[in-house]
């Protein structure tokens, strides 16, 4: 039985981690889930250490949405380098979830746009936890989580671009 | 016995520990306050750390004022990340209670957004170090500290926003 | 036997692994290669800290294409600064091997772009393995990966230039 | 006998370790300074960790002048960012004494400066070796070093700011 | 006898570190040099990190010469971020010498300007392994490694200026 753990925060406009959970239990089993909500994407880091160190996950979703301001981006930063710093001290995988709030045009968008998100980086999780494989062979397709998938380059073919 | 550290600066322009110590005082009990005042936002995560090892706090709040000039905000993004790194090597929460100089209008409304967000930042310690299950019933609901909350996106329900 | 790793992502949109692959080959032997697909550039630091220690990778390629927006360029930076982490804990080099989809002018140089940098760094590799007095003998040579080499500066000479 | 260190550079304009010394001999005794002088900001980081492991120093504090130009002002901040990991490994305080070179308006205004801030920042190091009530009792005061304080917000009562 | 380390570039347009060889060879004498080449300034840290604990040395020269585009910016920073942490770690100087590409006017200053500022800081790197004296002794006299020095600010007299 693998544990996955999810952070999430008060600040966030949506609620992120139920779209998660939502789309894990129909992916899969296997897993259990644990929960820490905490106030903001700079908390975020701390939780997802105890989710490793106190509740033993072996994946974590940490799930934020950066305001718009340049305060907000600086803030998105350290909360990264500190999920970043988190993984390497623990040897495991964080799936950082971020939605910045100006990525959206307006509110209904902004729903939409953190629940798809949540919904296709649980998969990801899900992946790497389970089906590393199914990544494998999507290696450079152009995947997005959110809006649509970009794709591969045009004119490239199974053994590359040849020079 | 819980302690909560409280960590504050000399350039700040209003006593952010006070409001937070009197928040705190009429919010519950079952903890003790240890303070540690240092000139500059840079100096708080030593004084963190201190609070943590030689104290033995259970969580602690970072109280500061970042200046608004572009120097102001290296600082405090170098202060921020020193005290994501003292979170990370101790494994315990710091609520990071920054009001930056240019988020007021004037003098007095300064003064009230620096009262208000060490207020409710406060209730967050309380709440992370006593009931956890206050903030997970916030999850996604848009909460800010200081300003008015700007609430969960329209149209979402208990289920999420379904695509 | 060395093991030389590749840690790639879902997002970039081209294969750079495999042209990575098809160069090695092309180049040498005495190594054998482990591959590792993860969602995005912030995944990378873990993969090639797995490939550092779970396969036993003697130097690791990592391949990523951050895009164009702003915080496509935040990310580009925490993930390097992720590597560089990595790097100093195992004490082994990775080879990034970053394309930003801003370089090029169009798909189709975007896709010549990531084959041509993954191939010349992939010889890096393989100097940095097998072959270091290469490395030094093309010391200060103004090479590039990718686009054409901008050479050293005029008038240079064996004795350097005198003031 | 507590230990003093005092870290500084060729790089800069004036000799602020001087103005610290000649500050700290008439503010009290129960000290003695250890000196370390390097080429530029980016070399105190290891300065200050010598003075603290070699020299047995209890607090150091870091002069510098960083240039007005950008590629200054990162060097500052990889400067401060190396000073915040020295005061976290050791769990000691260095007071972090820079003045950029474009705070002034012209030469003489710079001197001043730099004279000024090594004095009063002097005081701020002698106060948390061995007067730490002397910073609490300023907290939240608004206290500047080198340039004039810019005092509390106004309003402000023993009691805070009620809403 | 003692060992200078110097980790150089196959991406740098000039061969500082063939200058900083035959300046050290003039200066003294009681040591001798290991040279590491790597493609580019992010791999400096790991090249030094190898030189310091797989050969030895005592110091380390880190020369390298960033382009000029914003993405040489931030790689620029990521490698001195990476150097610090060597620095720290092993509690030994490297003397970053970094030569931005944009910083001269033309080919031919380039030149000029990687050759003198790779001499310069070889005196500099000398200095600290061999004579903290003269460093000392030059503490806020406004030296510059490459362009002319700027000397110390006007007024300055033994006893620093008065306030």
């Amino acid at each position: 039985m693998k544990i996955i753990g999810i952070a999430d925060t008060t600040f966030a406009r949506f609620d992120m981690a139920s779209s998660a959970i939502d789309e894990l239990g129909s992916t899969g089993s296997g897993f259990r889930i644990e929960r820490y909500t905490v106030p903001g994407i700079k908390d975020l880091p701390v939780a997802c250490l105890k989710l490793f160190k106190e509740s033993g996950c072996d994946i974590v979703m940490a799930m934020g949405m950066p305001g718009s301001k340049p305060v907000d981006k600086i803030s998105a930063q350290i909360a990264s380098q500190g999920l970043m710093e988190v993984q390497l001290s623990m040897g495991r995988h964080i799936i950082e979830v971020f939605v910045h709030e100006d990525e959206a045009s307006d509110e209904k968008e902004l729903g939409w746009l953190m629940d798809r998100r949540s919904r296709e980086h649980a998969l990801n999780a899900y992946n790497l936890l389970f089906n590393r494989k199914e990544l494998s062979e999507n290696a450079g397709r152009g995947l997005r989580q959110g809006f649509e998938d970009v794709g591969p380059v045009a004119g490239q073919t199974a053994s590359g671009i040849r020079h």
